[in-house]
Formats: C-alpha cells, structure tokens, sequence
C-alpha cells in the first residue's frame, strides 16, 4: 500500500472530481502534445516524397503544407462544431454511433484505439531512438529505456488527471517556443542571409507519374493531422464551461499546428534543405539559423521530450474512450471504473501492457508501424464527421444548414484522403490495420452479445423468489480433529439437518474413527462411504448428489475444513481435496460449497 | 478421463492389490536391471582409472575385480539378513531409523532419494547417448529423446506394478544372457585365440604412488554396487513369502552381478582390451569375440536398452521410499496416497519431473553426474549395516552373533569404501551431494515440525464444542437481479438475521436500487455504505468487521453471489470483486465467506 501511494499518490474523493480538471494552459499541453509533436517529421515526409521527383517537384512541399493547414483547418473547424453539438464529449465513436448507428460507431472506435496502441508505441520509440543517436552506447538499452519511458508515463497518469497536466507543460511549451522563435529567426534572417547552401540539382529516381507524386507526398505529410480529434474526446477533463474551453483550446492548437507546419515547409524550401538520412530536417534548418549552439540543442532535446510526451495523449484518451465503450458493453466493464486518483486506471494499465508488448515484439524498432497509423486516423475523421452531417440533418437547430456545409466538406475531404493514404500505403502496411479494426469490431460485438446474455440471464426469472423447503448440511471430513469440530460447530448454526462423511480407504482406521465419533461430535451423525478404487472425491460427491435426487425442492451446502497456513509452502504440504471437490460442486445446481478456514500459525 | 485410461489402463481395487505382486523372476527384472546395468561400464571404470598407471598396472583390474565381487557378496549378504530381519520392507531408511535414530535414517533416506533421480538421468542420457553415437543425426533431438523416454518409463510404472515387471522382463534378460554367452564363447576361445590383440605397451601419464591409483581404480569400481539396495526396499511388491522370494532374488541378482563382473574384467585382461573413447570395453570384447554379426548388434541394443531401464529401478524404489517417509510425515503426505492402479502415482511423477529438470539443466551431458552417486549409495549401505549391528545387540534371536559379524564386516567395509570415494571423487563434484543431502535432510525436518504443529493444533481444543450463539448473514450486492435473489433465497434458509449491503458510489443509481429492492428482497433490509474514494471492497469489510464487534459469541456468513461462465475468457468480462472480498476474509476469525453459484449459458 505505501508502495502504490509513493509512486501515484493518496486517493482523491469522488466529490473533488470537480478540483481536477484543466485550464486551458494545461488541457492544451495534455491534448496536443501528439499532435504538435507532428511538426518535427509531418514537413520532412512531405520533401523525403518529393525528392523522387527530382529538383523540378522539390519546390512544391510549400503548396502542400499549404493544403495541409487547410485539411487542418478543415478537420479542426469540424471537431470544434462536434465539441459543441456534444459538450459531454464526443469522439468519433459516440459521434459515429448516435448518428449512423452502432457498427460505425465501433468501426471508428476500434480505428482510434488501435491508434492510440500504435502512437505510444511509435512515439516512445522514436523519443528514444533520438535520446540513443545521441548517446550511441545506451543502444543496447533501447528495449528495457522504451518500457522504462512507458511506465514512467503511465506512472504520472496513474497519479491523475491535473498531476500529469502540470508534468507535461513544461516541454510542450518548450517544444512551441522553441519553434515560433526558430521561424521569427528564420524570418528576420530572410534577405539577410539568402539561401546560404548551395543549390544542389537533383535528378528524379522514380519513373512515376508527377501527380502520383504529389499524392504520395500528400499522403505523408497527412500524419501532422494525427491526434488533433484528442481535445474533442476529452471535454470532460476541462473545466466548467467545459464545451467553451475545449474548443478554444482546439482552435488554439491548430493555429499552433498550421504557423508551425507552414513556417518550417517555408524556410526547409528557403534554405534549399534536403531530406538527409543523417540529420533531420529540423536540426538542419536549426543549424543554418542559429548554428550548433545553446538554442540548436534545447531544439533539438524539446523535439525528443515532445515525441516522447506524444505518448501521453494517447495516456488521456485511451483510458475515456475505453471507459465509455464500456459503459456501453462493448468492452469489459473494469475499463469503465475509475481508481483511487479517479482516472481510469484500467485503461492505462492495459495500453500501458499493450504498447509495451509491441515495442518487445518489435524490438524498438517501430519504423514500420508509422505507416499504420493514418489509416486509423482518417477512418474516424471520416466516421466522425459523416455523423455530424446526419446530426445536423436529424437537427432543427438555427446553424444546422452552415453546420452541415462545414461537415460535409470534413466529410469529403477525409473520406478521399483516407483513400488516397489507404491506397499509396496499402503495401507498407496499412493492411494490417484493415484486418485489425474488423477483427476488434468482431470482439466488442461478442463482449457485447455476452453482456446482453447475462443481462437477460440475471432478470429472467425475477419472481422466482419462493423459499427452500429443506436444507441439509453435508461435512466431508477426514478425522476427528478442531477443524472438523469448527466445521461442524458452524454446520449446527446453519440447519438441524446435518450429516458428516468419511470415505473407508483402510477399514481399521475407519473403525478408529467410528469409535471416536460420538465423544466430540455433537451429536450429528457419521455417514461411512466405501470407496473400492480409493478416490475420495468420487464417492462424496456420488452421496450429494443422492440426496439432491432425493429434496429436488430443497438445498445443500456441503462445509469443507480449510487449513490456511502461515507460509506459502505449507500449502504444498496439504491434500488439496477440499479445493477439488469445490471445484467439482461449482456445476452442481442446489449444492453451495462453504469453507471453514481453521488459521494455523 | 479416456487419455487417461488409454495412457495407463483401467483403475485397480484395493482389493486386488495381492494379485498386482511380481513373483521372482519379475522382481529380478524389476529390481535389478540398474545393479546389472553397471557392469556395461564398472571393468571399463577399472581400466580407466589403471591406465595412467601404465603397462605395470593394468593387469591389476582382475584382482581389482575380485575385490568388487567381495564387496558385492558382502554387501549382499548383509542385504539378505535386513530383508529377514525386515519383511515389511527394511531399506537404509527404515533400518538406520529404526536402530540408529531418525537423524540418521533421514540422511541414509535423503541420500538414498537423491540417488534415485540421479540414477534416473544419468541412466537415461546414457542410455539415449549410445543411440545417438550410432544414428548420429538424432543428435540435435537429445533432450527430447531423453525426456520421452523418461515420459515412457514413467507412463509404463503409473500402469501398476505386474504391468511394469512384464514390459521390463524381456530386455533385462536379454542383456543376462547375452553377456553370459559372451563369457563362455569367450572362455571356450582360450587357448584357441590367444590374445587375438597385439600386446601394447602403455607408458605411465600419472606421477601417482601406485597405492593412490589402485584405490582410486577400485573407487571408480565401485559405481558396480549401485542398485544393489533396491530388492530390500521392495520387498512389500513380491509374493508372499515375500521376505523369503526377495531373499532369493537378492542372491540370484548379485551371483549374476559377480559371474559377469568377474568374467568380463578376465577376458578383457587376456584379450588385452584397452579402454578407448571411442569404443567401449564391452563392445571390443563382443568384437575381438565375436567379430561385427548379429550377436555383436544383439549386445549392443540388448546394453542399450537396460542403460534405460536402469532408470526403471529408481521408479520402482523412489515412489516406495518417499511413501514411507511421507507416512512418517518427513515428506508432503500426497506422495504416501496410491493412485488408481495402486502405486504411488505422485512418487512417480515427481521423480520423472525432477530428472527431467535435470535433462534440461544439464542439456542431456549428464557425465558430470556420474562420479556423484557412488557416494550416496555408500552413505545408505554404511548407515544401513550399522543399524542392522545395533539390531542384533538389542535383540536376544539364536543367529544374532552371526549377524552382528556379518553386518559388522560390511559396515567397516562399505564405510572404508565410503571414505575412499568421498576423497577420491570430492573435488569431481561429490562435494555437491555432500551439500546436498544435508539440505534435503533439512527440509524434512521443517516438514516434520510443520506436521507436528498442525496435528498439536489439531488436537488443541478438542473440548470447545459450544455452539454459537447468534448467526449474522450478510449479502454484498451490485444491484437488484437474479444472481442476488438467489442469495437472499439461500441467506433464508440459512438464518434470519440476514442482512443486504450495498456500496454507494453514485447517488442517483443508490436511489434507483433502494426504490426497486422492497418488490423482490423478501424482507431482508437494504444497508447502504458510503465510498468517498469509491472503493467497493472496503466498506464491506468494514462492516463486517463492526458486525463482527457486536456480537462476539456469534459466527457470520458472507454470502457472495457467483457468476460460473460457460467460456473461460467470459471471466475476464466480470468484476472479480467477489473472489478479492473471500480473499481478505480467509484471514478473518469468526467470518465465513459462501459463494452462491449462478450458471450462464
């Protein structure tokens, strides 16, 4: 117990739920890390498409971030009308499901949670791929620092909602400051310092179509939208008036998003930076601004907290997404109770275990998974934001014809990018991702398909209330010693009707026992049960079920004498029958299996 | 249930048990193929240890031999008078306990025990090692042949006694006489071929006094007695008579044991036959003999396969001991049960599981273990014979003077040897049973302690058989449905005083169970418990215990309704806070806790 307190903290009272939530300052810095932490590779897959193309495309990676920010604008503009259609929180999956029904609902809920797995996984990762290029010699230690990074994660999410927005602040905003100044420099410098590399030619490698090209570096440069739906599944987490305050911080970060992606695009294409396997595109762009100085490394140390970091959204969404699909059956119904810190301490302990399973299977190297992830993505901007449409359809509200304007092109827009990505990265893996969603919808409807059983198991017969007419008391025992004697005392306190047996291995002992009987036992009778092959099981539970045969309207309880040892091992020193006919009782109607437990020091 | 019945036959009845005894010749197979399996490499341990000694030396193994043979008969003969004196059975254990206290019987029976597993895999890996020398490319899949044959032999013991003496009989006496017709198509070529083999002259390798190298060749000799124990603890598996059959057995054994020993160590010497690591005496013998036909093969399978059923010995002997040792409480009373076919089913299976850890461990080269059993054989013999010297000073029979002689030479004998192995085999790992057998001893006796404290705490208050005075049932409940209905039905039948909790974590849902409990719960109150920090566990036990407070002189019955689901994974889809409520109140006095099952389709 100090153990748990020392790493999460003490308790907090359901009633101080109110005390917990967030700012904006902080709901910013907890919902947008994933998203921002984009930046530092959305532009650099955007040129490393490109340069296939040769010196004649290269130029083009300013248009498409252009067309980014505006998909960004776009999706953003969408989630903050959802955020106020839904103030209780509306993710893509309470979205989807309310407006075009249940499967859909559970298609995009399934895409975001596999997503969150995959961006902690991936986001560790990277984090620590940059801290071991670094420090070359803790390469040995990727795996056991990974696993180390996602407990220390699920540590400051296990402590709370508030705790773990004041631990991540500091290196968002960092990470934010860091950059805007980088762009400003960059700015200033611009005539100052015109393109100071050299322009080298590049020739196409790839015999492609340009348009071809061009999506392909579209596609890309898509992962800068991941986790920007983050603020929109966790209204609840902000502070009264919570639908206002998530969605001021919504518009907060993609303004944020948009300067940043269309800043390092302009100035990667000022400079004449190219894609280098060596050395980031940032860190280049870093260098030719400011040089290897003080404000290259704090750049370059803010970008590998905020990749790490990135994992921490997920940390806050995954555990609500999951709370909430349980909440409606569709998962198991652990996920939707809130620990002693009232989060959902299920939910962070389970992607927790599961990220960190994939980084051992993988070995670190997560690389592969990148592709992966827009897919998930795209299908619930698209899921999400088709709801929405149906939502102003269904809706009488004044704004429903501007509403359903603004959603309809998210709608469209998503949809094709999403067939663009699932296309272009189909054989890079995106395939898995559409075996994995069906495959995670299948299990929620058979979770679901159990609850709903159950349910009606449990209210089925709900008259059925009537007393029992008989109960008789069965003691199994194996000699006359205190613990049989507890047993047969505490038989006495439940029913007049009580009988002990003994199974007859060896006749001279049984004849002892018979003698001994009647001084201690309080009168309640000794049955002998012959046993010719030696089991002792068998027999006793062959005169249970006589006498069930024999009060079909009554009940049995059958009290066994259960040694609780002091040490573990003592329990490898005793005969486990009790627990075996327990077992075996378990499966019986009518028969309620008791254990007297006698504490031996 | 059917695997079971086709692995290791129908169950036997107690009843039975007589007709399941070997008479002798099964008893001679059963017992001895470990004793006779080591002639297969004791004149080859002889000449080994010679060699160094060179040409000098070497003509010195068939005195060395004698000596064995001696030792043999004496050993034997002291046997011969424990098994008269002990007809229930007398090995080392009982015979030293009985006579020389129970600190030493438990170290003759820890000795004894770790023998047996040793004898098993090395018996084993030396056995699959001679089919690997000759189908070389079974030799990636070592350890699984190692282990299926443990799992064979161990499968053929569970089968019963009778069954196990058949399967054995055949290659035991197979082996017999196939090394008996070697000997005399040997004996008879004297004369005819006089040393077929040139006469090599070997140069001294070792700077040893020529004392220290006959004593450490007769040491390794000595490997030869191993097993020859095994027939005076088994006496209870023979016919009746059955202290006069397994006399009889005994002798016929070690007359074999010597004729073969004698005779092989004789014709190794006139044929002037080397030890070689790449062919053993044995087989250079049946070639020189022989020449390479269908005898040569015929000996070399027939060495084979007893070198596996040496093993066989130790199933025999291990189960027995241990089921005597457990009846005396220094072991853990499940292995002193026979099983369905009235052997020691656990002995078994315990003893197949250590030797195959050891297979494991040692990946199948289990050479190392050799040098280590001579000395727990030696330990038993010595404690063994001087208990049978303190068994006729204590008694008054016609023949003791004769006994004391008897079993004082093979005292002094077998001790003398014991000294000679310890020293000559210590640094070549004896020093590793020397550790081990008093941690085994040890063990038994923390077992016995623990035996004893329970059986005092048994008996302790025998007298207290006052009935309670007041019996308080209380209902943990999550809701008004079947499963909790079914727990007030039982709470009814059990007493009156029953009362239902429920933990309030969310107001308004405490509100809609309060308003539906009166239609259903047959009068039984309703006891809500607050939660500020929304654990469920802990009020309950809370008020338990306050229950618990007021009326000391009475029991109390948790009642916990069950689900039992129809799918195993089911289980991960329920709240398993009823199994953490019976774990908390296992260690409460006074409180018993009840599961009330409910089945789910």
């Amino acid at each position: 117990m100090s153990l748990k307190t020392f790493l999460i903290g003490r308790p907090i009272e359901t009633v101080k739920e109110k005390h917990e939530r967030l700012n904006k300052l902080m709901g910013l810095a907890v919902f947008s890390s994933d998203a921002l932490s984009s930046v530092a590779y959305g532009p650099e897959e955007i040129l490393l498409a490109l340069i296939v193309g040769g010196t004649a495309l290269i130029h083009l990676s300013v248009p498409i971030a252009v067309a980014i920010v505006v998909l960004i604008a776009i999706v953003a503009t969408s989630y903050f009308q959802t955020i106020h259609a839904y103030p209780s929180g509306g993710g893509a999956y309470i979205v989807a499901k309310e407006n075009l029904g249940t499967y859909s609902g559970l298609v995009a809920g399934a895409a975001l949670l596999i997503d969150y797995v995959l961006t902690v996984t991936v986001s560790v990762s990277a984090g620590i791929a940059a801290i071991t290029s670094a420090f070359p010699h803790l390469r040995h230690y990727t795996i056991a620092l990974c696993i180390f990074a996602i407990v220390f994660i699920m540590l400051i999410n296990l402590r709370g909602v508030r705790e773990s927005g004041t631990a991540f602040s500091i290196p968002v905003y960092l990470f934010v400051g860091g950059l805007v100044f980088l762009i400003a420099a960059g700015l200033t410098h611009i005539g100052v310092v015109p393109g100071s590399h050299l322009v080298q030619q590049v020739e196409p490698t790839a015999h492609m179509l340009p348009l071809f090209i061009i999506l392909r570096a579209f596609a890309s440069g898509c992962a800068t939208l991941t986790g920007i739906e983050a603020v929109s599944n966790g209204v609840k987490a902000f502070r009264e008036p919570e639908a206002r305050n998530a969605g001021i911080t919504l518009t907060w970060m993609a303004v944020i998003l948009g300067v940043l992606t269309i800043g390092i695009a302009y100035l990667a294409d000022h400079f004449r930076i190219l894609p280098n396997a060596d050395e980031t595109v940032l860190s280049q762009l870093a260098v030719a601004i400011f040089s290897k100085g003080v404000i290259y490394y704090a750049i370059q140390i803010s970008t590998m907290l905020i990749l790490i970091l990135a994992a921490n959204t997920s940390f806050a969404d995954f555990p609500r997404l999951s709370s909430i699909m349980a909440a409606d059956r569709y998962l198991p119904r652990q996920l939707s109770n809130r620990g002693d810190k009232l989060v959902f301490s299920n939910g962070i302990l389970i992607l927790g275990l599961l990220s960190a399973m994939l980084i051992v299977i993988f070995r670190g190297d997560t690389h592969a998974l990148i592709p992966l992830y827009a897919v998930g993505v795209f299908t619930a901007f698209t899921l999400s934001q088709a709801g929405m449409v149906r939502h102003w359809l269904k809706g009488r509200d004044k704004g429903r014809i501007k509403g359903m304007l603004i959603n309809g092109i998210g709608t469209i827009t998503t949809a094709v990018v999403l067939v663009i990505i699932a296309a272009e990265k189909f054989t890079h893996g995106a395939w898995v991702v559409l075996i994995a969603i069906p495959a995670l919808v299948f299990l929620t409807q058979r979770i679901h398909q159990h609850y709903l059983s159950v349910a009606d198991q449990l209210s089925l017969c709900l008259a059925d209330t009537k007393e029992f007419k008989r109960h008789t008391v069965i003691i199994p025992v194996s000699g006359v010693q205190q613990a049989v004697i507890n047993a047969i005392r505490y038989a006495k306190a439940l029913s007049d009707d009580a009988v002990a047996v003994y199974v007859c291995i060896d006749p001279v002992e049984t004849a002892k026992i018979q003698a001994k009987w009647d001084q201690h036992c309080m009168g309640v009778r000794l049955q002998v049960l012959e046993s010719p092959y030696r089991s002792i099981i068998e027999p006793v539970i062959d005169y249970i079920e006589e006498i069930r045969g024999l009060y079909p309207d009554g009940v049995i309880t059958v009290i066994l004498p259960e040694f609780v040892p002091s040490k573990w091992w003592h329990h490898l020193l005793h005969n486990q029958t009790a627990l075996l006919i327990k077992g075996v009782l378990l499966f019986k109607r009518g028969v309620v299996s008791t254990s007297v437990p006698l504490h031996l020091r």
